[in-house]
């Protein structure tokens, strides 16, 4: 796979460069209207519906009618821009289509530049199952353009930060104490591409490592058992989030955690807590939605069985895996965090 | 990949052995009738309707929804206790299945055993494109007890013959005039062991030396290009055929082309010719029929672009892979198959 970090003008002589005839691009409406036309090309677009609710059998479907209404062949390159959602979907539809066609992500989020583009992980939900279904299959080039973020709101922005957060409190103490001081709003592209060169490089590390997650890369877990069932019950609800926010959520849960069941520095922990408070919406939960997540978060696919097993850190960067979680512990958690106060 | 070739009791047995409560049966309403109760287990089934139009996205989704429902989880072992349409289906839900659980084929059709179970292509049909959606996965066993085919219908194991005279073609000289003399109908299970291990030894040597199709396994698709045509055309006609059955006159055709175009022996295409007529089903198919076919053989996955590529031989074990064919020789191949008398 190859890394790239083109300016914008780079990345168009890039794309001019590739068999133009044999090119199709996936991308949301909101991409195709603010991205699509920065990179100056004429391929044919496949547009879907913007958010979590194309990562689903239908829109995956869709997307397969799409290709074959354009004749792709095993010869074509799928392009991927856009957020977690479009890389997803299309990593998922090009790993399936005629077994396996070759693919490339543009991620225009910040979350998909510094997580979900990057890693192989490809997918799409299941009933309110988050990424239930899916491949492990790497895009052919993972092209990073920071100027993308200029297009991008304020909140979608912050999103995608929690998980390089997250990515900080795995890479070590330094790491983290440089992430606890930016205010994400107000850093500049050129400000940006060193930080997510940083942690794509963190991240590589691990997935190469183990690209199939049977120990080590389960770190990158962290925060994602409660966070995911946050998100997925919020999906459903008038005030949907957005994964970085629930993930924020999840990490100050996993803080939480740790300090009692790992022995993360209190001190730290209630830095961490309160920068993340501090930076992203802060949630409050009604007792029905709080049974629920204890019971989705139970369901998630790390699991062992019956067991929840959490990713929890003694340090940055020192992760403890596999951790058996209460119930009672996670309600606990997720009450503290509904009464903590910075 | 383990090999596994048991009597009835062994297979028995190798299942006793397994952990009972992480497995789940994925068969078809035959197979759940005839064959899973000779395994003498108890464990919980998901059942399909049998026959191709099970290889669709709904009945994909009915599977991963039982899966789900079944608590199944990464440690989950899913046994494919059937024909081709199972071990396609069940492979392709188990390799996308939280990303990827453990599987295993049971094939009960002679289909199964030779050809659809081994090698690694899962998959479903998309719209009336055959095997258009899948990954190339490996079960974790290949479990082939030949005792099953005493549960098959005749015209099932005429079918599958197909594939054991295409892997003889492809072997040899002297593996195809010992397939020659063979009548498929009169052979006991014990008898079809040894050919069945000799086509499984050449289908999975060829797989092993290029597993995603970039070369040397094009040559499996001998009989394919025409035959796939065939068989997804007629799927939606009053009298669909077995996969067999329509590859049987997919290798007619081949043969035939094979002559004009790549030398092969005209005396020795001539035998071969008359013994797939006197084996399998002969067609009637009307002008409409043969234009949908010709025109459908242009979609095959296998083509580059808008070239028709064939593999022919030039003898017995002497492929030639990517053979551009025209409109006209597809139709000339038909002309000759409905015209041709034995």
């Amino acid at each position: 796979m190859d890394f790239i970090y083109p300016s914008r003008s780079e990345l168009q002589t890039h794309l001019h460069a590739l068999p133009s005839d044999r090119i199709i691009i996936l991308c949301d409406q909101n991409t195709q209207r603010a991205c699509y036309p920065k990179l100056n090309v004429s391929f044919p677009c496949i547009v879907v519906p913007p958010g979590e609710a194309s990562k689903s059998f239908d829109t995956l479907e869709y997307v397969i009618d799409q290709l074959t209404a354009l004749n792709a062949d095993r010869s074509t390159l799928l392009i991927n821009l856009g957020g977690g959602v479009i890389s997803d979907l299309g990593g998922f539809a090009a790993s399936i289509y005629l077994r396996g066609i070759r693919f490339i992500n543009i991620p225009t989020t910040l979350m998909g530049m510094v997580d979900a583009s990057l890693g192989g992980k490809t997918g799409i939900n299941f009933q309110i199952l988050k990424n239930y279904l899916g491949t492990f299959t790497h895009p052919n080039q993972f092209i990073v353009c920071p100027d993308f973020l200029d297009t991008l709101p304020e909140r979608e922005l912050v999103s995608g930060y929690a998980e390089l957060i997250k990515h900080a409190l795995l890479i070590g103490e330094q790491e983290l104490q440089s992430v606890l001081n930016i205010i994400p709003q107000a850093l500049t592209p050129t400000e940006w591409l060193p930080i997510i060169q940083r942690s794509n490089q963190f991240k590589w590390e691990v997935v190469q490592a183990d690209f199939r997650e049977s120990g080590l890369r389960k770190q990158l877990n962290l925060g994602h058992t409660i966070g995911h069932a946050i998100e997925s019950i919020m999906m459903s609800t008038s005030s949907p989030l957005l994964h970085g926010e629930a993930i924020a959520v999840g990490l100050w849960c996993a803080i939480h955690l740790s300090e009692r069941r790992t022995s993360f520095d209190t001190q730290l922990a209630q830095s961490v807590k309160t920068y993340l408070k501090d930076v992203f919406p802060v949630l409050s939960l009604e007792e029905k939605v709080l049974n629920q997540i204890v019971e989705l978060s139970l369901k998630d696919k790390k699991n062992d069985q019956d067991t929840r097993l959490m990713v929890l850190l003694s340090s940055p960067g020192e992760v403890v895996l596999d951790v058996p979680v209460s119930d009672d512990e996670v309600y606990s958690a997720l009450y503290a965090y509904l009464n903590h106060t910075t």
